[in-house]
């Protein structure tokens, strides 16, 4: 049990993305305009014929859709940046739930994903495996016997699978051991990234955690070393928090309560700052300074006050300094009437109280 | 009565002090020890029984006051920095009030202040030209026909008189006009300075102006001529806040809204961010984003939380750590149950609307 509520305290999300490509046509990359239009015509209708995609949400040509709703799906993430700039003879489908993406014509020709929170990677791969099964009884695959699928990028090679789970990692950020985590975990052959995959900033204390290797390894065995991986990732975390509230509650009230104070009170709030205000109070649900706090409505704020998601509830274009106002006013607007962090106090005598406030 | 609001509003005290020394005798400075503790010794009693004295708070030389009480003293603008490094031979007398303070042996023979809260700069004249007279009828001053009162540093020959006001100006270091203002006030032969006088930060946005020259001018005059720069000053930093709260009234609403949220919620905070968010909240309530909430609250906050009378309060010597969080625990105990700002909101039509959150 408490192994199960660790994992969906700290793991966010699980996906696994597997890449595919046709036999005998060309790597999107090379192909002509043309190849391209023709593989995603005959691909497009195949994959939404696919069970997962019954109820879809999303089937277009990234021509068809504009660059902020690109954005959007990248926010979501449900398409990678490279391909929100792809244009004609580029696609995705989505389905109703946003749980299984598949992108035609990215790096690959199909590079499909499963999405679902928490940590339940065993759960994701079944579900892009048997989206990949049916597709492998429509088309034939680029594949070979010595080095298993083929894919644009060697790196790809082999099972073409990448596996990953999003870690919200505060305590090992506070507590100053997360770059000595990410040197060890490199060590047994895993990356560790930000919040949009390779380069990108760890923002909201947010870490992607996945495989390197496509080769030579059996996809369970991945996976269930990935597993391994991040229970132990879980444990230092957990450890951490209980080393911080230990030696340094005030810092941690103080990071928690300040939080709520600010994200309570702002009348304009950067991305960086609100991704980073709201991991503190993730920590503090997850830690009960903030008792009666659903983390879902913070996890929901951490998406919905990202860029291009606040642009589509204005009407007009907004400049960043109104975005930065309107994110403000939506998280202070989210958050009025939750209650106050509850409070630590040391009496004159030394002795701790962890007090509520309500 | 606007201006007597805005007074009120904008200059946090007036003090006039003197400066005043004996007909042949050694000024501090340059005396022996024995010298300066017969000074003392002679000029205590008399100060003592001056009338504004009958009611005393303090009354001591400084080798009997510890360090702990000396700092405090500093705080409340009561004896100068100078002075609370001073030992055997000088002292301070106090008036139970505290509007009343006179140090013997300082850098002269003795110099006294008056000090209230407000613009009420020829009331405080008034009050400790009293206490100079009275000492006058027991004393021989040091007086010179042509050069008036005479004194150990030449800056303070003639009247002996600095009149000075504490202005708090967040209108104006908001508006990025601060250095202009004191610049011209500089002009004007007057002085703008920090906190705790010369060479120090204006923490908290609150600085002190005083009148230079003390040299052919009559203290009634000097006086009329500070109160007009002063009404000039709080005419600037009135039309700053108007003008902030017409431009950017999410950056005014934004910096109130993030002051009350964080000191109502940190955990941690040393001296000079607790000044500058008190500012804040303090602009809050004379813009009336913070309706209900007393001023006098924040000023109480704004002297209590200073390092010397955090220790008074604590049983153990405090280290800097333990001070920042006892500071935000009296900070946030006091704040509590105060109502929040109210917020400042744009529709998406652009209009414009002030909505009291209570």
């Amino acid at each position: 049990m408490k192994t199960e509520n660790s994992s969906n305290r700290i793991v966010v999300s699980s996906r696994v993305r597997l890449a595919r490509n046709l036999r005998g046509t060309p790597f999107p990359g090379w192909a002509k305009k043309a190849d391209r239009q023709r593989v995603l015509e005959m691909l497009q209708p195949l994959v939404e014929s696919t069970g997962e995609m019954k109820e879809l949400s999303v089937s277009k040509s990234m021509d068809g859709l504009g660059a902020l709703d690109k954005q959007l799906l990248v926010e979501r993430h449900l398409i990678s940046r490279e391909h929100a700039a792809k244009n004609v003879g580029s696609g995705v489908v989505i389905n109703q739930s946003e749980s299984v993406s598949v992108m035609i014509n990215e790096e690959d020709h199909l590079r499909m994903q499963a999405i679902r929170p928490g940590l339940q990677l065993q759960k994701v791969h079944g579900i892009i495996d048997k989206v990949d099964s049916e597709l492998e009884t429509k088309v034939e695959y680029a594949f070979s016997p010595k080095h298993g699928y083929l894919t644009a990028c060697p790196t790809n090679v082999g099972t073409g699978m990448r596996a990953s789970a999003m870690l919200h990692l505060p305590g090992l950020v506070l507590h100053e051991q997360i770059n000595q985590i990410i040197q060890a975990v490199n060590k047994l052959g895993l990356a560790v990234r930000g919040l949009y995959g390779e380069g990108t900033e760890a923002l909201g204390n947010v870490f992607q955690v996945s495989n390197q290797s496509t080769l030579g390894e059996k996809e369970s065995n991945v996976i269930e070393r990935l597993n391994k991986v991040i229970h132990q990732i879980i444990e230092h975390e957990e450890n951490a928090r209980v080393s911080l509230l230990d030696k340094k509650p005030h810092m941690i009230y103080d990071q928690v309560g300040r939080a709520h104070g600010i994200l309570g009170s702002a009348h304009s709030m950067n991305s960086k700052e609100a991704m980073n205000l709201l991991s503190m109070m993730r920590l503090g649900v997850d830690l009960e300074i903030l008792p009666g706090l659903d983390r879902a409505l913070l996890d929901g704020l951490f998406i919905t006050t990202q860029p291009a998601h606040l642009q589509k509830t204005a009407t007009g274009k907004l400049s960043a300094e109104e975005r930065d106002t309107l994110r403000a006013e939506i998280i202070r607007t989210a958050l009025k009437g939750t209650p106050r962090p509850r409070e630590f106090k040391t009496g004159q005598d030394g002795s701790k109280e962890g007090k509520s406030n309500e």
